[in-house]
């Protein structure tokens, strides 16, 4: 738009006559003046409407009505940002006339998250959710950010796969001209395959579950950060990059989303700035939270939401300050097939959890990379190697010794920025019983 | 891997001893010496072999074998790289015993495209292949720098969607705990109502379409560069940024890729520098089509293939120093029921294409922005307003005059690079007849 100015940019036009556009934020009539406050995606400013004509256009508008005003920028010492503009022309972009389900220019929306969810078109326009998806999109650039620095390759994953032989009531299913199609759970198979081309990968990858359950905990559909590396002599070096690019995801947001911090009124979890993250294995986890707590969890094979919630906020924070703990070493059988078993102890699995501010964010591990390797593993997990000659054929013709890991987008958000449900880290979240807007 | 030197910064260690590891991309045996050419994601370099043991070790060793090997760093002028390996000891990470099904050490791969994309674990591994994806990655940061560059915001787009009331032959539908589900066929929804947002944003979207073609053209999963922006004049504003996006890209891919062209041996398509890409309405396109060639195209809604690669590979070239051609204002009958239709003709729509070296690469437009257009639009079209609730929420509470396009990701990456298949431009293609790998 010609010579629109931004309202974060007002304040250099004092006693200026500028044009300014965005959406009637708030309206208020008091006879022979009005005050509208415009909003755009960089602020709001207090606009005074001072003549019986300009009040009759605005009067029968609804708030989010789109707005382009001309008028004179003037100090004053009433606003907070300093300045108002003396309104001298009102055009209006787009007309409001119905009332907007959901009042969003409080301090809060108040309204279930259903609700919320419901009018994403217009409940997005909120400045706190404003603010969450724009530290989202910091988040992603922060991972990129870090995985460019080390040279890695990304990589842009497909969808549509065919039928898995995994199988499982977790996948959804689609006619695909005659045949069944599935969406990918992991991109797993695909991260492997290009970390035996560029040996460092990484990229944004979709999962689906059809998962029955619909909890504060879950999704149909989520983004994970994928990463895959080879040449690597253990889950050690899996690890360095996991710790490394959490802190440059922190720091980022700490650094470039002053603002949106601000306005949701939340602090980032601590990371150690100079050292490692904690790294204790999982019967290490599950004595520690014994001796501490008197909760007796040591005969389980993994760690309940509980633990690790009392794991990264409370036991992190006081003994190593760190909302991030490292849990390694999980029981082999309750890993996927893939994973590399222990050296010393068959029982046990080179993998490792990152518990990020209260769940797990990250899952990780060694994988197994011979052939003859993979193919006694999958019968020992009761699987038909036959029925894996795709996901075999980068073993079969040689691929390093390698992992990698999963670190889940809205999850991360969601710990990050202290969010209740998962739901409010997410754009548009599918669940049971939802799949639109 | 610890001390493991990458091969391209092997000329630092000359006469030193050193660790490398990679795939054996060749080997030659010749009596009491071998040669064994070894790959990682760097280069190659030549391996000398020169005892018994050495030799047994790797004799029965097939090609993409991965191996750890530990030598001096030897100058030698027989190499392009002025230097080679002279061997100490092996150590073999993954053995390959069978004969590899496609040759990828060979300038060329000698395949059908069937087959290369059947072998993908193996073929992307080729030199060739490596570069075309390692260029994509390339592309897809150049646009999002750009877009970064303008503080736009990126958004990470929905897959699965409710029931289409477009519908159509060409949706895939799946079974979600017993209602319907889609995928999407753009993002135009969810670009549109995160404009209303933050005003200008982007992203990479996922797009599915059930097409029954199987040509070299069509794929039924691709991705787009999605880009929306508000308060626009008009369609100027969209083609400003989209030439300057692409301008981006090229001069990127120009700078940070030249290892990758040389191995492609392929040259870019010219932009123009300094001035814009040229502009001419659909009409005067067909004009000049049969002015030039004598083939008259002058009745069509839209530009034929033919006369799309004419354009941007003769035309834009020879007149324009440009084989970039933006094509605008097509008839409204033929673009979606949003598309704002031109001011002074009713018949024509604020739309544009842009050709890009051989085809349309980029498909976009003004959107009809005020609510009560919008549901006149669709009406029109023959389209119920009512089976459009959800889309027309953003227009109801209130979004600006505004636009966006969409660019194909895989087939910007086959006319940049000259490409004869988009399925050599896509990493996991997905047809009518192909689901895997």
């Amino acid at each position: 738009m010609k010579n629109r100015v931004l309202i974060s940019d007002l304040n250099k036009h004092i006693d200026q006559e500028v044009i300014i556009a965005g959406w009637m934020h708030r309206i208020r009539i008091l006879g022979k003046i009005a005050f509208v406050i415009l909003r755009d995606r960089t602020g709001i400013i207090q606009c005074v409407l001072s003549n019986k004509e300009l009040i009759n256009q605005v009067k029968d508008l609804q708030v989010e009505s789109v707005l382009k005003i001309r008028g004179i920028v003037r100090a004053s010492d009433k606003q907070e940002s300093g300045i108002e503009l003396d309104v001298n022309e009102i055009h209006i972009i787009s007309p409001v006339y119905d009332m907007i389900p959901v009042e969003i220019n409080k301090d809060e929306i108040d309204a279930h998250i259903d609700t919320i969810i419901d009018y994403r078109p217009i409940t997005l326009r909120h400045q706190k959710l404003r603010a969450i998806f724009k530290i989202q999109a910091g988040i992603v650039e922060g991972y990129r950010e870090y995985m460019r620095s080390q040279g890695f390759t990304e990589i842009i994953f497909p969808i549509l796969a065919g039928a898995s032989s995994e199988g499982g009531a977790e996948l959804f299913k689609l006619d695909y001209f005659g045949k069944e199609a599935t969406l990918p759970q992991s991109a797993q198979l695909y991260k492997q395959i290009m970390m035996g081309v560029y040996e460092g990968v990484y990229g944004l990858s979709y999962s689906f579950r059809a998962e029955k359950s619909a909890t504060t905990r879950h999704l149909t559909e989520f983004n994970q950060f994928e990463f895959e590396l080879g040449f690597i002599e253990n889950i050690e070096d899996l690890m360095y990059h996991c710790e490394n690019v959490v802190r440059h995801i922190i720091m980022k947001i700490q650094k470039e989303f002053v603002k949106e911090l601000e306005i949701l009124n939340t602090t980032l979890p601590i990371v150690p700035e100079d050292k490692p993250f904690p790294r204790i294995t999982l019967r290490q986890a599950l004595e520690i939270y014994k001796e501490y707590t008197g909760i007796d969890e040591t005969m389980e094979p993994d760690l309940s939401p509980g633990a690790e919630k009392w794991l990264s906020t409370e036991w992190g924070p006081k003994e190593h300050h760190s909302n991030f703990v490292f849990v390694t070493h999980y029981p082999l059988s309750k890993r996927p097939f893939y994973t590399y078993p222990h050296p010393d102890n068959p029982e046990l699995s080179e993998s490792f959890d990152l518990i990020g501010n209260g769940s797990e964010i990250v899952t990780g591990g060694q994988r197994v990379n011979r052939y003859q390797h993979q193919i006694e593993r999958l019968k020992e997990k009761g699987l038909n190697p036959d029925d894996f000659e795709g996901y075999l054929m980068m073993h079969k013709y040689g691929i390093p010794t390698e992992g990698g890991f999963g670190m889940g987008l809205q999850r991360l958000t969601q710990n990050l920025l202290g969010l209740k449900n998962i739901r409010e880290a997410t754009l548009f979240p599918r669940d049971l019983n939802r799949l639109t807007p």
